[in-house]
């Protein structure tokens, strides 16, 4: 059995990314890709890493090309997909890898995006603790709207949620410094994304808590069982094309042994295939997670400073984009969770 | 059906590689991973990439720990194969990555690296076309010793061997000059592979005819109908990990069209799943190739100039290691050839 | 007039710098260079970069190479000064850009370096506030023995002091993450400082409290009127050879403004040719400050999180290092500070 | 005495390494800086690196804000001189840092730009040699109009020029590939620069003869002496921000002995002092020649090759743009010629 599957957005580097797990993937069949500026054009001259698929031809993104499919992912702009998802059909499985459907409060929307708020889907990060000892993997069983996460905010989330849920840590005193690529930016032209800015140099966004993956990544802890969020969030471009590599500090609840601490992330993670926890006194590289689809955590206890250390790998495109809405996929429709999905990544 | 493996050398780049694609192959079984300073370690902290094999425990390299496989991959410092192999049983699949086996002159292999020359096995690039319209393919089937190829020669042997065998261009005054990752250099621990001499610079060696795959170009050049080589070979260390991108240069034998040059290369590569000619006035770049078993050709005819160029885009430890190794195995087996490698890169 | 100087340690990364600033100096005439294994070799092979001194030859570290001379320059490893310092004689201006004598700690020393304890010099660090309203640099007239800051811990330091000798931040739960590159660990042969190891990857390394600028820092802040001082300190290799964006936060003092806040920077650097506070919504970029002798401060008050935000820019071996060990002996010698050295980056 | 200078397009990337330059230059006052888009803006957002000249407001380029001054600057979009230009007094010294008066043959204007051609001026790489033993330096002395070059071509050129100019080498068959870096196309949003497009690949382009500076170093070499030129030249963008790394090879002329090539090369460039032949074994890394106004060369005779084989780095911004310009305008204006460039690079 086969999905025939839609890809819209299929030029960008979230729509290569998906089409590069979707062709290695058993139970889907690439069936449309769309593009805007480069409709028309064959995949061989948009994507060129994706050779096994360099005579596909790109088409319009609309309604029309995309109906018809069993799933479709949307690797669009922010605010795009309102539009073309609205007329498909209710059991066709929908994962957005944009912001649109993300954040389940309009407030949050208005003041981190702004523009017509179109709702919460179900939230794509299967591994995140959530109340009474469950799971997001839970709400995802049969879903068929899934928003694919923030590769920061999921990145975080998946960082810090354990140790909320576990009451051994505190949400309202977080900072989180992620050292970034500028893939996930986009394939954007603009100035401060081209190489000359970016090469040799670490470049500071979004700084003093403006970054739009705040607000996510407090509605993950919440959910996690946080009353109150406060984080402190910078965002550094460095240069690698992908990657994210964020350090997590949170304060540690006052009588809390180390042990106790490192305790909350082992039993979390323990059993998942994607969001591990290195032994002690390791900590992750992003080369390691490069083209994988794997959270990879290092936890330190640091006692001087009352902090829980945090340090997480991702590669914002595969576990932070494109293999998080493929393995949400694989949940939602009742495939095999790891289902054309590695954890192994393309290293040194 | 699942063959018994054996990889020696486990902890270096091309160790790693092989690991890596070996895992995702359905027909090879990882059985033994050995290794020298790092035999006893966890392969989860010496190829923490690795996340699927992490458990895995590197043992000696030793006649012992590889016998009684069905195929082992060598994946050793030169000079080290002939210890480890003689011991071996002649119906066990050996392919060696290193370059002990790769020549077949004994000048070449005291000219160029000295010691003991071990004699020349069955040479790990499918597609070079050799006498009579034949491709080294037939050579490798049923073969039980194999050398896999050296990176850089069999890039520039695939760049320019259609051409030599079509008649189309000289042999006798060839130019080729690489940009090449560190990676290719093993993890070494010597001075100008440190990350500060490499950042930011693109650093030239081994100018001047000296680089060790200079014979090994020439005898596959030979192999494909030349029968005078010269080439003047010059590598440069290019700020990233993988890649080589080759661009190598022939004068035209005079007489002959654009078209004549082009179609040599088409004929050739038609049909060929992992080398493959772009269409005209395409280039490939090396990321598009990163942790894909091909190599992209790019070609223009350069009238003004009387000379061909052939850019070449290949990652140096999958096809040009690691992927080949792979590829010539399951040619020699019977196995489909391309089981367990994708021709796509990961990018960006 | 011009001061006779000798260099040792010549031919690692922060000897280089030292040279390269001392031959644009107008007052420094470098009469002699010395080295340990590279003893006996031309400058030009060793520091290729340092054309205008290619043919000076390395002579061995030893105290009578180092006699005589109106000024030395140490950039020897960590515990190799003091045998070389000891026959010095006392009016020699010696600047250390070691570890050597920068704590003021014993238990320090002991708890983060370890072996003998040579006695802190003073600190080369001249914009650093210190008590009543003074800076570091009144210490640093007339000195003969001066101890040039760790890369990071000065630039983390120059980050924060003024809040806390303004009072308007809390000294006890700062949090520092640092993207640094890999020429601050010096031109050592270690693995983990392998090019194919740090390109294209963000990899961190003593997290959780044991790197050893944390000690110099709370030295700094507490000699800044801090009383108490808790830093969790993480940093971050990251592909770049220079370079440290220092991500600091500290809570503010309940009730006071962002304007206040802002004020206690604006005034402590007002004036200073060295540090730098951009206006407000600007941020620094390391390779604004390539090869420059110059610290940029960009900040931002969070209020959501109650915290102050300040991303410092500083090129390690530049104002982190070689930089700071000439401005510092401009002051001790009294000439005007910022003779030979430049606030200008190499950018792109 | 002091020469007051506009310089037009500061806000591009050779705009701002003359500055750069200008501002340590102790005979140039920079009085006038223009920006088209720009205009209005401080430098200190535009050009971040350059702190001493933050406070400085960008005007528009016009002739007006040209006119009086000593020397003019320009570092305009080519075709954009011509228009600026006409209106400046015959005795002001205008240095064009464009391709619009480089070529000295219309047709190649006609055939590599197209447009209006504005005729050839003085080719400002004063160590070129020319005719009768002359060199290029000879023409720039009081010349009013002078042409910097573009950087691959001047970089091609001094490569290869004392082989043509002793003939020891043949020029009908020269082959050069060169490693660049992306400033060197300058700060344009185009998808190839991009970051994520450059970091961790090698990614050629005009392949085939269509680069715009063949004609360029086609000219040079017949200043120097050639009868007829044909250069196979193939650029290659690889990730570092500036750099290019040319791999130039010719035929030597045949009973040429390696001495008398390498005394080729050696005479020609003795005594030049941003010029240098590297000794034998010795080749030369961009990182070592960055920001520095200089071009190393690394020569070897392959004699199994017939060829010899010069590698030359050079900083594309400096030596090979503003660097050349300030140069040649210190000949021009009777200066010493070295004043204000050093030969040093920062490195790592």
């Amino acid at each position: 059995m086969s999905y025939s599957v839609a890809v819209a957005g299929a030029s960008g580097y979230a729509g290569g990314e998906l089409l590069r797990l979707l062709d290695a993937h058993p139970e889907f069949a690439i069936r449309t890709v769309t593009a805007h500026s480069n409709a028309g054009q064959r995949l061989g001259s948009v994507q060129p890493h994706l050779r096994s698929l360099a005579d596909r031809v790109l088409v319009e993104t609309t309604p029309d090309t995309l109906a018809g499919h069993d799933v479709v992912f949307l690797a669009l702009p922010h605010g795009a997909s309102g539009a073309v998802t609205a007329d498909l059909d209710e059991s066709t499985l929908v994962v957005d890898c944009g912001a649109d459907h993300r954040l389940v409060n309009d407030n949050d929307w208005a003041a981190f995006y702004g523009g017509e708020y179109f709702g919460a889907w179900d939230y794509g990060v299967p591994e995140l603790p959530i109340e009474a000892g469950r799971k997001q993997r839970d709400r995802l069983v049969g879903a068929t709207r899934i928003a694919a996460p923030g590769c920061n905010a999921s990145t975080v989330a998946l960082s810090l949620a354990p140790g909320i849920a576990a009451g051994v840590i505190e949400s309202t005193d977080i900072v989180s410094v992620l050292a970034v690529g500028p893939s996930g930016a986009g394939k954007n032209l603009k100035l401060n994304l081209l190489a000359s800015e970016i090469l040799g140099s670490a470049n500071p966004y979004a700084v003093g808590g403006t970054h739009r993956h705040i607000p996510e990544i407090a509605q993950s802890l919440r959910a996690a069982g946080a009353a109150d969020v406060s984080i402190s969030f910078t965002p550094v471009l460095v240069p690698m094309s992908r990657g994210i590599l964020a350090t997590s500090t949170a304060r540690i609840v006052p009588g809390t042994s180390a042990a106790e601490v490192r305790a909350a992330w082992e039993n979390t993670y323990a059993g998942e295939r994607f969001v591990e926890l290195l032994p002690e006194g390791e900590f992750p590289r992003t080369a390691d997670v490069l083209g994988g689809n794997v959270a990879l955590l290092g936890l330190a206890v640091d006692e001087a400073a009352g902090r829980v250390v945090v340090v997480a790998a991702v590669d914002n495109l595969t576990k932070g984009t494109a293999g998080a809405a493929i393995q949400s996929a694989n949940i939602a429709l009742g495939i095999d969770e790891s289902t054309g999905l590695s954890v192994n990544g393309v290293a040194p």
